[in-house]
Parts: C-alpha cells; sequence; structure tokens
C-alpha cells in the first residue's frame, strides 16, 4: 500500500485546495453531512484540517437507522468536530405520505423503495444549505471517483453540493485516507451504504464491488461483463454530471 | 410587439425539443412545478403541447400565500393540465425549527428570512422529483434568461431540474408566449415574485427591473450603474452555473 508520507502529501494537497474554495467564494468555512461512513468521515476531517474553528459535521437521521447515527456521532467526537443533529424523519414521511396520496388521486401507483431512498438525500441537501446559509460556510460533498464515475449519487441530494474533495479517488484510497486520518477501523472498515434504506449496501444496489470498479479507473484489468455494466452506468448517468440542457433560441432582438 | 406567427414558430421549436430530450433521456412526459407565476405558466402550456396525456403540474404550497396556489390553479386549469397539490408547510416548517435549534445549540444565530426562502426552493425540488421518480417523468425548469444570468434563482431548489427550455428568453418574450399559450391575462401579466416569502417581488430583491435586464441582454443601452449591477450578479453566482468543482490530484495506480 501507500507510505504514510506519500497519503500525507495528497491530504495536504486537498486541505489547501479547500481553503482555497472557500477563500474563493468570500466564505466562512465548511459544512459536512456525516452519514457514519468512510466517505464523509474523510471528508470531516480534511475540513477540521482546514478549518479548524470553521467547520461543522451534520447529523442527518431520516428514518430508524440508529447505527449510522452512532457510527457518525463517534466520526465526529474522534475528529473533535462540531456537531449538529437535524432529524429530518417527520418531513421526509409528511412529503412521502403527500406525494403517495396526489399520485393516488391520479390513479398512478408509487414504487416507494428507490424514490423515498431519493427524497432522504435530497432532504439531506436542503438541510445542509439551511445550515451553510446561516453561517456563510460551503457545503462540502463527499462523492468519490467509482460513485462519480457511475452516477452513484442522487443528483441533487448528495451530488448537490459546492465542493467536491474526493472525486478523483478510488474507495481503496478513501480508506486509506480514512486511516491516516486517525479514524476508527470500524469506519476506515465499514459496509458502503448510501444509507437510503434499512440494510441496503451499495455494492449490492450496484452489482458490482468498489474494488472492480477502483481496478477497472486505475486502467486494470477486470472480466468484460463488468466492464460493460460500468460504461453502462457512467452513459447512463451522465445528465447527473452536467449542468441541465438549455434550449438556446436566437434572441429576439426587438423589445 | 412580435407576430403570432413568429411566436408559434418558437414555441413549436421549443415542443419539439422537449420532446426529444424527453425521448433521449427514456422518459415517459414531463412534471412541472406550477406556481402561479408567468414562467411556470409557460412552462406548464408548453409541457401539455408536447405531451397532452403525459404531463403533470405540481402546486408547491409551502406556507400561507392562498393567491399563488388560486393562480397556479387557474393555470393549469385554463391548460387542463392534470394537477397535483403537494403541501410542504409542515415539512418547510419542521426542518426549518430543528436547524434553527441545532444553531443556537451552537451558539449561532439565524437570518431567517433567505434561509427559509431557499429552503422552501429545495423542497419544492425534492417533492417534484419523487413524482417525477414515480412517473418516469422528467423535470421541467422555468428560469428564463434575466434569472439566468443574474443567478436569481435557488441553487438546488428552483435550478435542481432535467431541462431549461426558457433559458434564453426574455421576461417580456416569456409574457408573449404565455399570452399565445391562451393563459388568462391575470397570469400573462402577474408581478414576478420567487414565492420565498410573504409579499417577496424579485425586482425589489434584485434592485433592477426585468425589463432592464431584458435591454441589457439584447445589448440594449441601459444605464452604466445597472450595467455594473447586472454584471456583478453575473459573476458573483456563476458557481450555480456550473458543476461544482472536483478536485482532480493524479491516480494512485498501485491497488
Amino acid at each position: 500500500m501507500w507510505s504514510p508520507e506519500e497519503l500525507e502529501a495528497r491530504i495536504n494537497q486537498t486541505v489547501e485546495w479547500l481553503r482555497e474554495r472557500v477563500q474563493e467564494a468570500h466564505a466562512q468555512g465548511l459544512v459536512i453531512g456525516v452519514s457514519g461512513g468512510v466517505d464523509s468521515a474523510v471528508v470531516a476531517g480534511l475540513s477540521k484540517r482546514a478549518f479548524p474553528d470553521n467547520s461543522v459535521g451534520v447529523v442527518l437521521p431520516a428514518g430508524s437507522n440508529s447505527v449510522d447515527r452512532e457510527d457518525a456521532l463517534l466520526t465526529t467526537t474522534t475528529l473533535s468536530l462540531p456537531t449538529m443533529e437535524v432529524d429530518l424523519t417527520h418531513a421526509h414521511q409528511d412529503i412521502l405520505a403527500s406525494v403517495k396520496a396526489a399520485l393516488s388521486v391520479q390513479g398512478y401507483t408509487f414504487e416507494e423503495k428507490l424514490s423515498q431512498g431519493n427524497l432522504k438525500a435530497r432532504l439531506r441537501m436542503a438541510a445542509l444549505y439551511t445550515v451553510a446559509n446561516a453561517l456563510n460556510y460551503l457545503v462540502v460533498g463527499t462523492d468519490n471517483a467509482p460513485e462519480s464515475y457511475t452516477g452513484y449519487f442522487t443528483k441533487y441530494g448528495d451530488g448537490g453540493v459546492d465542493i467536491l474533495p474526493l472525486a478523483s479517488l478510488t474507495k481503496a484510497e478513501v480508506r486509506a485516507w480514512a486511516a491516516q486520518l486517525g479514524l476508527p477501523d470500524k469506519i476506515v472498515n465499514r459496509v458502503p451504504t448510501a444509507g437510503l434504506w434499512e440494510g441496503q449496501t451499495d455494492e449490492q444496489e450496484m452489482g458490482v464491488t468498489y474494488e472492480l470498479i477502483d481496478r477497472y479507473l486505475l486502467g486494470k484489468e477486470v472480466p468484460e461483463a463488468i466492464q460493460t455494466k460500468i460504461e453502462d452506468m457512467h452513459h447512463r448517468s451522465e445528465h447527473k454530471r452536467q449542468v441541465p440542457p438549455a434550449l438556446a433560441l436566437p434572441k429576439l432582438t426587438e423589445l
């Protein structure tokens, strides 16, 4: 694996990049949604290094998963990161019930599992920006290279952020950074989940392991079926990595 | 002003563009957040023309403004557009109270007016996508050229959409299209408001009229102070019209 010096150099470069982005935006610090997973733990660690007195972690429960909440609090405690908690359970249930009722009036059924998961991610974004607005902080994203490449994120949910420090990191490197930042083994080795429903794991949902996506992104050999799958996910998610297409009509210059 | 034929040609071109975007995305139709204002009324009219049987308007009250709701329903009734209503009032109050409490624990105060307005716009986006997910529809945005250019929209709120049909239209042209689409005068001539708080008007908040921004965008003369103001708004909002900056570290090829 990589040497501590090598990791440290890359971590410091990222910390410097975070400071530059905040300065450029005339902002004061950074806000991070802390999920209990390794990606947001690394972003929390980087943010704390970049802005020791001006970074805040927000824990955003939306449902019953108390393990996520415990791991999120373990993360912020380990890093001595100031932490806020905003419980989205009621808002999530309320909007979900309203949409379901409105759809049913029109005679539509509702595929609940994925929709409710995406709604969670978007409510988390909305709450993070409310904190960020209040403090004049930027919202830091946690998506890594495999997630970004395959589009394994919610458009305007966890994808709805101001800056993306981990976007070129493999999952293996994220874990190495987590250990280097002094995070507990429990967090470093945690099974990845987007926290969209109980018992969900990323690899089960994607149908491919992070290890194989990492290999693919590094230009190493992977089975042909896996390569096809990854490229297919990439193409189908192109719209998530772009600004929305706008129709460009010629201007009518008369007033 | 413009001839009906000229307007009709541009409207039809936009309708065709909407159909192409839906087909390209393998989607089934269009969902529009209908606010009661002229921009979303035009988008609703275009969507109904593009997908007579597969477009739906969603009215999203978040607070007490019953005029907006009435004008939104007037719009969808005039267009015979199927309409759903999702009331976000409770979810909005709930998240706002939670964030306020969480901030106060950390000793922070809360500038409520703008933050709560942006939260409303983001909850509307989240609800629209929940409908869109359920129906496999695209979310159509309503931002026009002056709004897009000056950044007068909420990042990941009304800016969080799949496609932007009005992005190159002046406000005057949006009004002309509204009349051409058969919308009532009350909607065509409505005072523009983002609906972020009671009594809010866009022009008051921006400190410049749409007429002057239209003139600027068409390359016509405007007072120097206005020009400076518009360009300043444009530069400060650059981040809203771009994907979030991602740090590009060289890949560590070892596994």
